[in-house]
């Protein structure tokens, strides 16, 4: 595999992304492309990253303060810092990773509305509230490598796991193992397309030679027979199992395309190959906040937790930020309100936090700010004595997809063949959010045992140690999952976004094309780093 | 999920396997699968396994020679070793484990033919040369469960792996990824399907309903256009990513129809579903030799190692067993003849080596045993100094699929994102198996790394530090992958090789229909116990 050929991408980041008048990511490595018909994805080395030596001594380290200690923020912290910059990061949380946040035994949380609950886990069991899984190809990975984050396989993918669908056709509320309606719809479209395809429906359309070889792989994907029938294959699994003595085994009857279709299972089977969910995925051993704390490790003394933003202020000079501290962490006093000074400020408060704090932001900037609403979502995560989905049911990873208000039920990707599990009982969007949201925390949890039960039985609900909820909407600083743009916004108010106001960079997921994913947050940074720092070199105090 | 219903499992067991007159594997659980639809596959608790108490005192238990310390041997030993039979297990290698072996710093090998290695790997890299992965459903999870055997996936697929096909189509020559391959298949042919519907040519097959909902599955499984048309969709990736700023990416252009089957790489999906290689598969951390080792460890004093089998004789009062012992190990003479004798025998020695040990067998047994031919199969274990695999091309894990005569490489399944990584450069059958294991050590190697270059380019060569490469058919005490029936054989040397043959039993992979995997051998390990025990259970003996 040859480099990138750097002319070939400074050419694309100047057509690109010239509107922007910044140091932004370079993508593309078109002559990989051209060479193997496989670009090799972002790379943290495509980015215009500030190097050690740029500023001469460190004697002309700008200050920056950064607003959140979230993946964007530590993200920019670290790079900026590297090379001297003096960073400052305020942080409202007593904890590092915002949205990227772990729930562990003893966790504790009071949402928006009062609602409250603390984490009665076992030692050893959390679950991943925020982001959850990392795909190969995000530049997370170039982080978790050089922070020395261990990673793990996360199972997006498990054909074991069920499809459960609750009154719709002949399929309805019956779990069904993946592998037996992928077999099934794929044998039966291969089916039908050797059909036509031998009744010459689709001559027009293919060669003589071309007949024969769709014939073959018709025959091969879809497990037909030799006469192209599908009569049921291996890959569904077996009503008998091959096994050791006299037993070969024996294939159950497939269902048919009527079933199938009514069903509508098979069409979420396209969702698993979709490009940001396809294997492998990945996640840091022993739960995703290793990857802000390792971010954390490296910046010392440089984080002020506790510290709520009130009032973000510049000048052609300098930003000025006013918090008040919470008594806790270093250096913010318990209540009062501080000020701290800068040259530049990077902020990642989510927009409907960062619309209520009063700015010296253009008109255009706060009303973009105000105007993207956020992904209403939300996880119970339900901790079992006994993984009764690996024992008793062979699903050892994945999830199962259903269309009941719970969406999904994941399994955990560690941990297998061991006592105790964390599942995440359900994790939902839209209404479906809102509505588990809206309820107790004792009736959500209810809700989605109810709701588990259908699929597990009442093991689902007789094995629960212990259970932790939340609804990201609701979740303070926060106030959402993830920025919700439509096709008008991105045109428009994301524009304005991405745009420096004055000595303020906005960063994270929602200054991306990668909304909700922590790859989103940390390009981001990086852009944001490129930019200022682009900005510092050409100022007149750094020639030297 | 309720238990199996222990009279229709009984009743599955007599009409079955009844031919064999013994204890044998119960499956199906079929009243789980009349209320799920889903079997639960095979398990533990499905096999008639001799309990405690069933020997009262212990007083009864009688000796049971086992020969082989592979996964049949142990398994055996290990569950008749519970209920208080005296187990002796003698084994020809220093070590546990048999064909489940892993490769490690020091391991040395010598070939039949003289050829000889010592693997010259890093601390802690490996592979698995032997066994390397564990279906979610297969017994062996049972086994890793009750041992305490620590697991994790085994990435058997991976999206971002290629597809590499030399001299055939207009794909030739080129590493693709099989997200694109999958993506543009998927695509081409779902259109094509969607035109016969579009155009009638199916009436007779769907009703309308049915044509509506199979074009609305056709377009989300296909990416297909509102017009039903593929131009390509995000599953196969990007030609520009999605990024942070103003980057919203660019899917590339599809490959047509006649490429994708011109290629021939599409035919190479649907084993990726196969029943014994789809998602989720399992290997224990660290090694697949942990699985035979925590055998070991429950076996204490029970193994004679280096002790090579000579002669097999019985009469009807028991089994008598002529060994040269290596002069290591638990008992064991240097070289000299020695005897062990026994109640019962159980024999799990690979039919191409037991053929050549004078026994007591019928005829017909003696026959069978020399009948059966043994897969040529051979590997290679690169190590590396740099995952350039996962740094440089974004693949982190899974395995390239090719028509070269490496077949496949195989990307390590854990430490993701460190430094070193041991890749199967090889792992092929046949043919290409027996050509490459007739080269030298340093020819096999070269050989696998030209073959790699062309996918992996110049890196592959030079960032090697150490290789070591094996033949089955040429390994000692092996000779041999796994048996090879042809369907006649499986209609009659199969049920002879099943059949005790006075008191000596044979069990291992090949009494099973899922030769090749441990699985296999564990089934037939518990027949053959569970066998034994029912007749000493009615021997008068032990009525008491």
């Amino acid at each position: 595999m040859e480099k990138p050929n750097k002319n070939m991408t400074r050419r694309d980041f100047l057509n690109q992304v010239g509107r922007l008048g910044g140091a932004v990511a370079v993508f593309g490595a078109m002559d990989t492309l051209g060479l193997f018909g496989t670009p090799t994805y972002a790379m943290k080395s495509d980015f215009n990253l500030p190097k050690k030596g740029d500023l001469p001594n460190g004697k002309n380290g700008k200050t920056i303060i950064i607003l959140g200690a979230g993946i964007a923020g530590l993200c920019a912290a670290y790079e900026m810092s590297k090379v001297g910059y003096n960073c400052k990061i305020l942080e409202a949380r007593d904890r590092v990773g915002g949205r990227n946040w772990t729930v562990r035994p003893g966790t504790t949380e009071t949402e928006i509305g009062g609602v409250s609950q603390t984490a009665q886990f076992a030692r050893g069991e959390y679950f991943n509230a925020g982001p959850a899984r990392i795909p190969q190809h995000h530049i997370t990975m170039d982080y978790c490598r050089e922070l020395g984050v261990p990673l793990e396989i996360f199972t997006n993918t498990n054909e074991h796991a069920y499809y459960y669908r609750e009154n719709v056709g002949a399929l309805a509320n019956t779990k069904i193992r993946k592998q037996m309606i992928k077999a099934d719809i794929r044998g039966q479209v291969s089916e039908l397309l050797a059909k036509a395809v031998n009744q010459s429906a689709l001559d027009s359309e293919l060669s003589a030679e071309d007949k024969e070889r769709i014939l073959t792989y018709l025959r091969g994907e879809g497990g037909l027979n030799a006469n192209y029938q599908y009569t049921g294959s291996s890959a569904r699994g077996y009503d008998i199992f091959p096994a050791a003595g006299l037993e070969p085994g024996k294939v159950g009857d497939p269902y048919t395309l009527n079933q199938l279709l009514a069903s509508g299972m098979p069409n979420s089977i396209s969702g698993e190959y979709s490009f940001n969910q396809q294997p492998n995925m990945f996640q840091p051993v022993g739960g995703m906040d290793a990857i802000p704390k390792a971010f954390e490790e490296q910046l010392p003394g440089k984080i002020t937790f506790g510290a709520e933003v009130k009032e973000i202020r510049q000048s052609p000079d300098g930003v000025k930020i006013l918090y008040t501290g919470k008594g806790k962490g270093n250096g913010a006093g318990s209540g009062n309100l501080r000020e701290i000074t800068g040259d530049y400020c990077i902020c990642t408060i989510p927009l409907p936090v960062l619309t209520k704090i009063p700015a010296d932001f253009s008109s255009e900037m706060q009303r973009a700010i105000g105007s993207i609403s956020y992904a209403t979502t939300g996880k119970i995560g339900l901790q079992y004595k006994r993984r009764f989905w690996e024992e008793d049911e062979r699903v050892y990873g994945g999830m199962t997809t259903t269309n009941l208000d719970i969406n999904q039920i994941w399994y955990p990707s560690s941990g297998y063949g061991t006592q105790k599990g964390t599942v995440v009982g359900y994790y939902n969007f839209g209404n479906d959010a809102v509505a588990l949201g809206d309820m107790s925390i004792a009736q959500r949890q209810a809700h989605a045992l109810a709701q588990g039960v259908k699929i597990h039985g009442a093991n689902y609900k007789k094995e629960l140690e212990a259970g932790f909820s939340l609804a990201w909407h609701k979740i303070e600083y926060s106030e959402g999952g993830w920025a919700n743009y439509s096709a008008s916004q991105r045109q428009n108010e994301y524009v304005t976004l991405n745009k420096p106001d004055g000595r303020i960079h906005l960063a994270g997921e929602h200054l991306s094309y990668m909304t909700g994913w922590m790859s989103g947050a940390i390009e981001s940074a990086l852009i944001a780093v490129g930019t200022i720092h682009e900005e510092v070199m050409k100022s007149p105090s750094v020639a030297s």
